[in-house]
């Protein structure tokens, strides 16, 4: 007789954004007058730029030619990519990393889901709060969570980031393993200065825990202070693995494609104490489990590293910058109390009067035919936030923004 | 202390196809004056149809231009694959599908290997023996499969597929949850009747057992009595998960497409025997650890089921049968036993005069530049054979039964 996962069977409702989804398709049918502005899940909006568009169409001609034709590729991803890679992304911030410690992939959501298989099950596992619901999901279909009870995991170490404390996560005094880290971060839309990055690579080191870095939205740190990658933290090879995305930074989402840094130094330990590398078992997992990006889209990504690459993607990126320093400062002018937005395309927004998340939500949806991201359904230090991106066109960030000026006056 | 994941240090030495492109890498080291003709990795080699081509252009041209772009689709694919994916593959052999029983993914390797995660760790597994690497490595991961000692794992259930039961493999006589069947069969090439499908149906509806029919190779069955899904037996729908791919079916290896299907009807049962439908569970993994396939691939996949595509992609599949019929007359004149080769793209060719697996593969390769894959890498009841593949170019196939010939005499 087959047995189900039990795991599976704690995992609270809908998944976040289904659930968004789903409020907004009943509000779409009562009202089907009204023209919905989201400025919910965060989905890129401009298209690719010319010169993706370019290695597309290339890498497509190739694939209809006999001597040019390629089938499966390494499972860590074609050579041309991993050196673009390390050449643009780390050498300029003094990161020196070799070929084989990048492993491309379909898109960072996959391998921040996916890591977690290569750790025991009684790992502890800790995540700053609110936060991407997939870190923790991932965990609890493996049985690292407990129990889902008042909105949170019995086994989980919830880090509270909020105004109180500046969004500043601060170091467990319980005991943990495995730290799931996001900056820019993603609900909040702040930042961690080198000086609070170093704390936690010192922690790491001091517990042999291991840090989990999800740098997906670094394109969109402006200021050359603010760490792009955690290696740029001394030590950190020993203890940190970094996903990036090219979802955000070159409007990938419909691409599939990004990357995993697996330093040969980051290591954990079996049952009897040796250590184990965890290059070698992402490897061994992603042979066994995944069959390497599509050519074409790494030969996409690629193309985001030439100069004409680099530019029209920076073009995007300030487009929506523009877009979030737009949001700011009319939210602020309306009498909002407003976080992120500044080095991120999220804007963390304190909702008035003590109201929740969920109430807030549904009277914005009413009142405004807005869609915003409910703070709590990221974890529940997210509580009395609503979560905006700035991924929009700009006519509707401008009207959007219109329709928040007359419904909260 | 962040602890490692104990079942992946039970697993053996290298990937198979690892192993061998070692080899070969050595060979070449040592001959570079030769040149290696591969029959060994099931990849292909013709270039993608112009039908898929021109999709590959057009959805490349959608991504380009603002109100055609596509950010993240919905995880399970986009409705018109979907759609076409039902009308073309199902609604011909009598199978009736709802949309939302079909998933689209980046090539069946990826479900495959993941699609244990939603069964308790304590389900026994069987095989059928020899088998695609991945469907014991995958439960090995999560610890179904004891340790692995003398070629087996000690909580495998074999089930031998020899030229002694003409591949066709025995009902086990120990009780098991989860059965992986892949028909038409890699690696041995050969295929199950209806009626002897329909045992297997039948086993599972009596112990209430799950079979993943992998049917990534149905596109080479060239008789219409054989099975090209296990739908096509009466109650299937309530025991059967069944992956495809584009891989082989369209050259794909590169482009990375195929789906699952995942029957409403099929369940398994949680601690209090209460049923729990994996349709609902696959989407809840598949939205937390995936985050779709690639539009442009998804558009590359539809372009296969237009009239132009199924008529080119055929074409293609009859060079690579013709492949396979040169090679099976060739070696049967040679004197060798071979099977496989009529109803796939496979040749599972005894070697000769008892010698095993490994020391053909070398003999071969020394003898004659040519690679095969060892039977025994994918199992112990592969010992004492070897695989060929029919997807070569044809020069290179008859260049290699010319080698072959040579090397025999």
């Amino acid at each position: 007789m087959a047995k189900v996962n039990e795991q599976f069977l704690k995992l609270p409702g809908n998944y976040l954004f289904a659930e968004v989804a789903k409020q907004v398709v009943a509000f779409k049918a009562a009202h089907p007058q009204q023209r919905v502005i989201s400025l919910g899940i965060g989905d890129v909006t401009r298209p690719l730029c010319p010169a993706v568009i370019d290695a597309l169409h290339r890498a497509t001609d190739e694939m209809g030619q006999h001597e040019k034709f390629r089938g499966y590729g390494p499972e860590r991803g074609y050579s041309f990519l991993r050196e673009a890679i390390i050449a643009n992304d780390y050498v300029p911030r003094g990161i020196a990393l070799e070929a084989d410690e990048v492993f491309v992939n379909d898109g960072a959501k996959s391998d921040t889901g996916n890591f977690q298989e290569l750790f025991a099950r009684e790992n502890s596992v800790a995540v700053t709060d609110p936060v991407y619901p997939v870190y923790i999901d991932s965990n609890a279909m493996s049985g690292r969570t407990g129990v889902f009870a008042d909105g949170k995991w019995t086994e989980v170490t919830y880090l509270p980031c909020t105004m109180e404390n500046d969004f500043v996560p601060q170091l467990p005094t319980k005991k943990v393993d495995l730290i799931y880290l996001c900056y820019p971060n993603n609900p909040t839309g702040t930042v961690l200065s080198k000086r609070e990055l170093q704390r936690w690579v010192e922690y790491a080191q001091q517990h042999d825990a291991i840090i989990l870095y999800d740098a997906a939205y670094q394109a969109y740190i402006r200021n050359a202070e603010i760490p792009r990658s955690i290696y740029e933290i001394p030590g950190a090879k020993n203890v940190a693995v970094e996903f990036r995305s090219y979802s955000k930074t070159a409007g990938f989402t419909g691409v599939r494609c990004g990357y995993t840094i697996v330093p040969k130094e980051v290591s954990v330990v079996d049952r009897d104490g040796k250590r184990v590398s965890l290059n070698a078992l992402w490897d061994r997992r992603q042979c066994t489990k995944f069959n390497g990006t599509s050519y074409i889209s790494q030969c996409a990504a690629a193309a985001i590293y030439t100069e004409a690459g680099k530019k029209q993607v920076q073009e995007t990126i300030d487009y929506y910058m523009e877009n979030a320093t737009r949001m700011r400062q009319t939210l602020q002018t309306l009498g909002y109390t407003v976080f992120g937005g500044e080095h991120a395309p999220y804007l963390w927004v304190k909702t008035p009067d003590g109201i929740d998340s969920w109430t807030f939500f549904h009277r914005l949806l009413e009142g405004a035919a807005l869609v915003c991201t409910p703070g709590v359904g990221f974890g529940p230090s997210g509580e009395g936030y609503i979560r905006f991106t700035a991924f929009g066109d700009r006519e509707d960030c401008i009207e959007a923004m219109e329709r928040m000026t007359a419904w909260t006056k």
